[in-house]
């Protein structure tokens, strides 16, 4: 009975879980609409379409392009965009102004190989994994504002050049701004918060799956019928969750001080933790996976035992992620680890071996290398 | 010795690797210098500038844009730019005749509701991970045209807007004609290369972890001494490959027909394949886990053969997909799992049981099922 309404538990989070994400969604559109409707205000009204022109088109670029889902996502685009844009209109000045020293000849070949040279080395530059994490964005439009400003130079006058780039960067900043407002106080997301979500909801999802795969194996044992194996679909994809946790955690850090995470917030211990997460669920997996195979079912009380408890400490670690407070249970869950591990030993050295132990006992190793972790993050 | 022998071709596969990647990175690089100062041509010289005029920004926009590391992405990129433009420019243009039709302030109220409409729609059309894998990138450019079309429609007369909208898609026609005839013709990366080699190079990878642990294993049973464990970084790095692999397949996808691999090649296979190889490691992990936390080692003799053997199969496997020929040792390979896999049920019924038997079991299985897959994959 308590499996059932347990199925019915997790089935519940998971529509919920489905319902928040498309309001979300919803919620996103809706603020994107806004924002293009805000700056096209500059070419409705009159006053305003005086004051920037034709210029209007980079502000609505800039709102089209750099308004992602998340709060930090969009300020993350929104400063690369703006030191692109004014690292690159700045040397393409210099260039141009060199250039336009030396006669009409020497002009295109300078514009050329500086358009060369300098194209190569942002996109040499560009390639290197730990630039292409935080600042692809930005040297894409190091590169596209260098060579516009540069080749314009060619066929408008030194001072107008300068104009226009002013121009366009004030209007790049208008879109910057109207993207920015709304996104941060219009129901902001916050990259930040889905994260810790994620990771709060990975401790119930692993503690499901073991429980299910140690009734799994209850029953077996008690039925000796090979049935079908437990779904192990959350331990699949968390393991597919490194590249969504780095992105979330890149996002987070560009997003400023709100709600219950301060400035400096340790992002780079939810990584840590998603690591070792995802470890357990490679263990668990394979502990599935013996199950299915395995032909003999022996020891089986303390096994029971030993895994409902390490359930119990996921669900209490879980929680205790979820409200943010050092881990009450913390006291509770040291002694009970080590007992755990004790009697394992004791039960592989009294040569009552079965497969299963013997994978607890790495789930309870790393374990305690994980509890050690959420402890160190808890304290901060 | 022949441990030594692998650990420096190991390292000389990696170095070659390196050294590989670097040369392409500087390729890429170069390709995209070529292809700026090429479109730049179009302001430097005179006769094209006249054709074009100051359109000429959006054709280096589209080779900044587009301009990807491998020929599959720039291809997707471009067309996806090409789809959106077109669609987004026609709408555009109908919703901006109809509301020239009405007054001044109807005009605007006309305007403001489709710009909103459109874009809350694609917006959210836009966040569907089956939109998102492929098109993403096309349905931002359809808001982009879109909105720059309508509001510039209230601005300029009907005939204009027109004449507007086809020269910027001229130019964003040759921008994309010069990035593909550079990224095509001049030294092309594939992204299908990069797929099928990293796959080979993963069958390579997990053979060798696979045979460090068994080592290790034996070291362990004969010294009775606890080394530190064989790294597994190559098996982890592994488990975090879905993504690439995902994205790889999806650019190789858009590659036209060349090398050794036809059109309509079967680019999920590969993804299966990647998959399968991806639950092999967790296994791999796992037991090198088990192998650090055993305290007892027996049966030592049959596991090394076990696993020996499994270590030859993959890297037959991995060398007849090198060379994309039906595996040919195939008619061996099938006889000898299932040899392996007999003397493994004997010795676990025999009740000489100890953990890595069980594993391996797991392992044997497993490559059963991937064998199958390769076969099948070959036989195409």
């Amino acid at each position: 009975k308590s499996k059932i309404h347990f199925s019915l538990f997790s089935v519940g989070s998971f529509l919920r879980n489905k319902k928040k994400k498309d309001t979300e969604r919803i919620i996103h559109s809706i603020k994107v609409g806004i924002s293009l409707v805000l700056i096209s205000l500059l070419y409705l009204l009159e006053p305003l379409y005086v004051l920037v022109a034709e210029n209007a088109i980079w502000a609505i670029m800039t709102v089209v392009v750099t308004f992602e889902f998340s709060a930090g996502a969009t300020l993350g685009k929104g400063l690369n965009r703006g030191m692109g844009t004014v690292l690159g209109g700045g040397l393409g000045i210099i260039a141009a102004a060199l250039a336009q020293k030396l006669g009409t000849v020497g002009n295109c070949i300078i514009i050329g190989a500086s358009v060369f040279i300098f194209g190569t080395m942002a996109t040499y530059f560009r390639l290197f994994p730990s630039v292409r994490k935080r600042y692809d964005y930005g040297v894409m439009i190091f590169i596209l504002t260098f060579n516009l400003v540069v080749v314009s130079g060619v066929r408008t006058e030194h001072q107008k050049v300068w104009e226009i780039a002013r121009d366009r960067l004030l209007t790049m900043v208008m879109g910057f701004v109207v993207c920015i407002s709304v996104s941060l106080l219009v129901f902001p997301l916050w990259a930040s918060d889905e994260l810790h979500d994620s990771i709060v909801s990975r401790f119930q999802g692993l503690a499901n799956s073991l429980q299910d795969c140690l009734e799994e194996y209850v029953k077996f044992a008690a039925e000796k019928e090979n049935k079908a194996g437990a779904s192990f679909g959350i331990c699949k994809s968390l393991l597919d969750s490194k590249s969504k946790d780095e992105l979330l955690a890149n996002f987070a850090k560009w997003e400023p001080w709100h709600g219950k995470f301060g400035f400096f917030y340790p992002w780079e211990k939810y990584l840590k933790i998603g690591e070792v997460l995802r470890e357990l669920a490679a263990i668990i997996l394979a502990l599935g996976g013996c199950l299915q195979d395995s032909t003999t079912a022996m020891a089986l009380e303390p096994c029971e035992a030993i895994g409902s408890r390490i359930v119990w400490t996921m669900r209490q670690l879980g929680d205790s992620m979820k409200q943010m407070r050092k881990c009450e249970a913390e006291s509770h869950i040291s002694p009970k680890l080590k007992t755990a591990r004790e009697e394992l030993s004791l039960m592989i050295s009294t040569s009552k071996i079965a497969t299963i132990q013997n994978m607890d006992a790495l789930a309870v190793t790393s374990f305690v290398f994980l509890l050690n972790r959420v402890v160190d993050k808890v304290d901060q």
